[in-house]
């Protein structure tokens, strides 16, 4: 017999052999119908896998990742399988899970495939699913995964074959397919029930453009039918809401390849969201008691090689520029400049918590193919501060800064949001982590204290904070639910150590501060690609870079539309009008395409009553008001978002 | 006979082998006794060198610049006798005159030179020079030249003839004093009346530090004392009031080793100073129709190649970074990136003028011995943008931003200035400048008259402009008189054809927009740094960091200091409270040395009578306010500078 304890450190004795699938039956059978894998010491294993030790096991469903990605595995394989019944010789490179679904990256000896081909293909899945057909895992030694592969003439595995040692090779098996895999799989093939397979692409053998250019097949998979189609409601809403079509639609950023890639150039409208943003971020860390500064973009070598990230980090920056001997480069981060400014004035605990802020834009180098509109860039305008502060001051900066975030979360209305909070592992303190033991232990308690009593939902992760302190990521959820990491929120014990930053105590003596780093913003660049999704370009009143359209009816009316808009323009209302000669429909529509919040009409009935007849984008007519009433009310709508 | 043509146009005929001295004495001989040198067919002679040809002439006296260089060339040459007198056997570098004086640089075989020996050359000067002695220039041959100098044994000299060629080669000679020297000299040494040796220095060899080290001797004289009295005065003043000093104690900027030379790191005050001027430069530049962008600080070669900045302004850019094998650069302007966007969406003449804004950030490299403070930096904050008009529409545009320049020198007491308007050359069309003839004589028309008759004052240059058009550089001068370049203020017509920037025009045809670049506020390092010299650190009261010091007597008014703190900061008022365990007195003068506009007092009687002391930084007692009283002064203080 083998004890097998379960997440909630119960324990059961179970038949050595028995597998996770078992464990579940013998709990409930209809647990067991969702079992799709099982967490077995840590690893995710094949539900019907045999343990023959003693073990932790937590049993996953469509609900864990381990369970999702178990499923969208088997369905590469069964995708696989119906790929070498409608076209036969086949080759396979590799075919794992992704984020939402999987692929498989396959040889088709130069045979083109169509949308056609594809539903043919899913029809086939859909019938092999039906066979219930299970997955079997199997030991091969290397010698045998060779000759089986040789005898079916699929070179890709075989190069796979060549990087596998001996003992280590798996076979996973479902109907009539066999594959090369390291697993897990679902126990069989019944429950992928709702498959659609997306796109068709092109992808070199290994990532490497001298090899062979396969065929990329992207699809995804459920469970339900009804899953599947909320999936792909979702993935056109997405579509639709993409910030890089609506970027470019609303004029707000593009790029230049004569400027280089991943650096955007921001229009006169994305200029106007950014300049928004800082005054909001400005104005909210003055009240906050924040210090403004600015440092220059560079620095020289020294300066990193204190910190630390050189040579650690230096993948990830721009390559140096040689200066007078000396080494200088764009800065990838703020911090080395905030401890600069930190200890160019000697400080007395009377004068911390310092709270330096800055608008400053860090360099990035990331491979060229994985840049992506706004959300992976090289150039990266952060809302950047660091907090100096004593241990005794920690506990309320650290509150008082989460506090920002659920202000800025209830500002830009989003309502899901998480912070995965990365704590160390007390045994690889001096190795992974900084030796402090007790400061660790402390911040984290204090960390763990602000999170539970300010009820802000978190996630407890260990063995994952920063090498110099626990650490916090942001991830939010816009409203149609893709998850954004917006910031990360860090203690650090290291950086003062380092840059030899000191305050002295009541009793005269140097001592270091505390520092935390954070950004409740995150960069500009991927805020504002998540509020382009987020609202869909709507952007809220107080943001939206022309907050209404003045559309005369007729030119008789120019005259009355810009006595309006000098009115409107006085109490800080934003607005354009449409003085072009088309009719009012024409003016509307277009207006509604650019996204304009608000469109006043004014023609002869308006100009009589001094009125203007007001219209909401997406909501259509909303009668006439006086300009008094109009702005009462714009007023009021702006109010309510900060209040 | 020759004809000589005098600056008015007007021709009078001398005889062959005239001098400017033997003119002047012709026209007036008062005017004579002014006369320090004389441009003659645009280069500076000695008043007393023969003219053997017709000529355009121009006297000049103290009031030009070529006489005052003429005069402290002299000057240089009389200390230089002076120091053949008291230090027997020196040996001599070069003498030139500067800015404001001269130097010479000499071997004193070892010797030290002291203050004493200072006053007792000033002393011997006054002697040498009140004996009248004519300055006489004399052809030498190469050959006798070296003879000359190889019997005084002086190697610097002979060093220098190495470098000359025979037949271009003039001695000068006064008293007992000959030098090496092009010239131009004073008739003789009477005018050079008021003497100062400022300060000594040590400078290498041909500003080698491989070479020996010579001694440098300042100095500096004037026709009158008086003359010289003033400029010991402003001296003084301006040691007062430098900005590198002033920066320091007033904790506006620091500079880090590690950052590196030229690279200011802007302390909270002095990131106050630069958001508030950015404040001041949005809102005005938002309600002249400017639109803000922003764009990175880098950019591939390739845009430097269209703009033509590489290779031909290379030396001043930062060395390249390669990254996926292109050459990216960090920005030296920000022209290239706003051309880029202004071609990103098309546009039509009814889109014009567009004015794109930025307070982009560039970096020029500037050699490490020429960095200076805030005055010559690397890294440049600029308050940049750039129009693109029509033609029709050109005049208007240009003339507003005459009037933003105007509104800027009214709000920062800027009473001195000039615009430098450097015009083209007819006759270098297609060389020095762009071919484009009649756009050159439309645009200067056009901005001459403008300068006309907007009253500013101005100074023509010709065959001075940039390649791509008519240039203003706009200089002011600070309140002790120092001149300062702020900012150009350029038309271009030639990055619009690099770019291929068009329009649409009313016919539906492609034309160019003609550009202005402008940035009033020139930079953020040189405008704060002239800043702080203008008004001694003392900024007016709406830029000042904190503009009011709450200073409570003793303890007990803790309290109600921070009551009334609290509602003035509702106010906006920018307070601190100065909590320290101080006599009043001790805090009033740190309050002072802080710069601090407004210091308030609080005490029993104030708590009492609900008011506070106003003291007004550098005037003293103000007397008892109301808190509404003292807002509504600080208000109206505040709005009197922009009305």
């Amino acid at each position: 017999m083998i004890n097998i304890t379960f997440p909630d450190g119960s324990v059961r004795q179970f038949e050595k052999g028995t597998t996770a699938l078992d464990i579940a039956k013998a709990l409930s059978n209809s647990l067991a119908k969702k079992v799709l894998s099982a967490q077995v010491n840590g690893e995710v294993w094949d539900a019907t896998r045999p343990i023959n030790q003693d073990a932790k096991i937590k049993l996953l469903t469509w609900d864990d990742e381990g369970g999702k990605y178990a499923f969208w595995h088997s369905s590469a394989h069964l995708l696989a399988e119906a790929l070498e019944i409608n076209f036969p010789g086949v080759k396979f490179g590799i075919g794992p899970p992704v984020e939402n679904g999987f692929y498989y990256d396959v040889d088709l000896g130069g045979k083109q495939i169509s949308d056609k081909d594809l539903e043919a293909l899913e029809k086939k899945m859909k019938e092999l699913s039906a066979k219930n057909s299970p997955y079997k895992r199997k030991d091969v030694p290397k010698n045998e995964a060779i000759e089986y592969f040789r005898k079916k003439g699929d070179e890709y595995k075989l190069e796979l074959l060549e990087d596998l040692k001996d003992g280590e090779i798996t076979f996973y098996e479902q109907g009539n397919f066999v594959d090369l895999c390291r697993g897990p799989h679902l126990p069989d093939t019944s429950p992928i029930k709702a498959i659609k397979l997306l796109t068709i692409a092109g992808a070199y053998w290994r990532g490497d453009e001298k090899n062979k250019q396969l065929t990329r097949i992207y699809g995804v998979t459920f469970p339900k039918q009804e899953q599947l189609d909320e999936y792909l409601k979702l993935l056109e809403e997405a579509k639709k809401r993409d910030h890089r079509k609506l970027g470019k639609e609303l004029e707000i950023f593009t790029f230049d390849d004569d400027v280089g890639s991943g650096l955007p150039l921001w229009l006169p409208n994305g200029a106007f969201l950014i300049e928004q943003l800082e005054e909001l971020a400005k104005k909210t860390e003055a009240e906050a008691g924040y210090s403004r500064v600015r440092t220059p973009h560079i620095a020289k070598e020294s300066l990193y090689l204190t910190s630390g990230h050189l040579p650690y980090y230096k993948d990830s920056m721009f390559p140096p520029m040689e200066v007078d001997g000396y080494k200088y480069y764009l800065k990838a981060m703020n911090c080395p400049h905030h401890h600069k400014i930190y200890a160019a004035i000697p400080k007395s605990y009377k004068d911390l918590p310092v709270r330096l802020a800055e608008y400053g834009t860090c360099y990035r180098y990331e491979k060229s193919g994985e840049l992506f509109g706004l959300m992976r860039v090289r150039s990266l305008q952060m809302n950047d501060a660091h907090i100096y502060c004593r241990r005794d001051q920690f506990e309320e900066e650290f509150k008082a800064v989460n506090a920002m975030y659920l202000k800025y979360f209830k500002i830009f209305g989003i309502d899901k949001y998480l912070m995965r909070f990365s704590t160390h592992d007390p045994a690889k303190l001096g190795k992974k982590y900084v030796d402090q033991a007790e400061l660790w232990i402390e911040t984290e308690n204090m960390v763990r204290d602000v999170l539970n009593r300010s009820g802000i939902p978190y996630k407890e992760v260990a063995d994952e904070a920063a090498f110099y302190g626990p650490k916090i990521d942001v991830q939010v959820w816009s409203v149609i639910g893709k998850e954004f990491t917006l910031a990360t929120n860090q203690v650090d014990f290291a950086q003062a150590l380092r840059f030899d930053l000191t305050y002295t105590n009541a009793d005269n003596k140097p001592e270091r501060p505390i520092i935390i780093h954070r950004a409740p913003l995150g960069t500009h660049e991927r805020f504002i690609g998540f509020l382009i999704e987020h609202c869909a370009g709507n952007f809220p009143l107080w943001l939206a870079p022309v907050q209404a359209a003045i559309l005369p009816i007729s030119d008789k009316f120019g005259d009355y539309a810009v006595k309006i808009s000098n009115l409107l323009k006085k109490s800080d209302i934003r607005v354009t009008i449409d003085g072009r000669n088309e009719k009012i429909g024409k003016k509307i529509r277009d207006a509604e395409v650019k996204k304009i919040p608000y469109m006043l009409v004014v023609g002869e009935k308006e100009q009589t009553s001094e009125t203007i007849s007001i219209r909401r984008h997406g909501e259509g007519d909303k009668g006439a008001l006086t300009l008094e009433q109009f702005t009462a009310n714009v007023r009021s709508e702006i109010e309510a978002t900060f209040n």
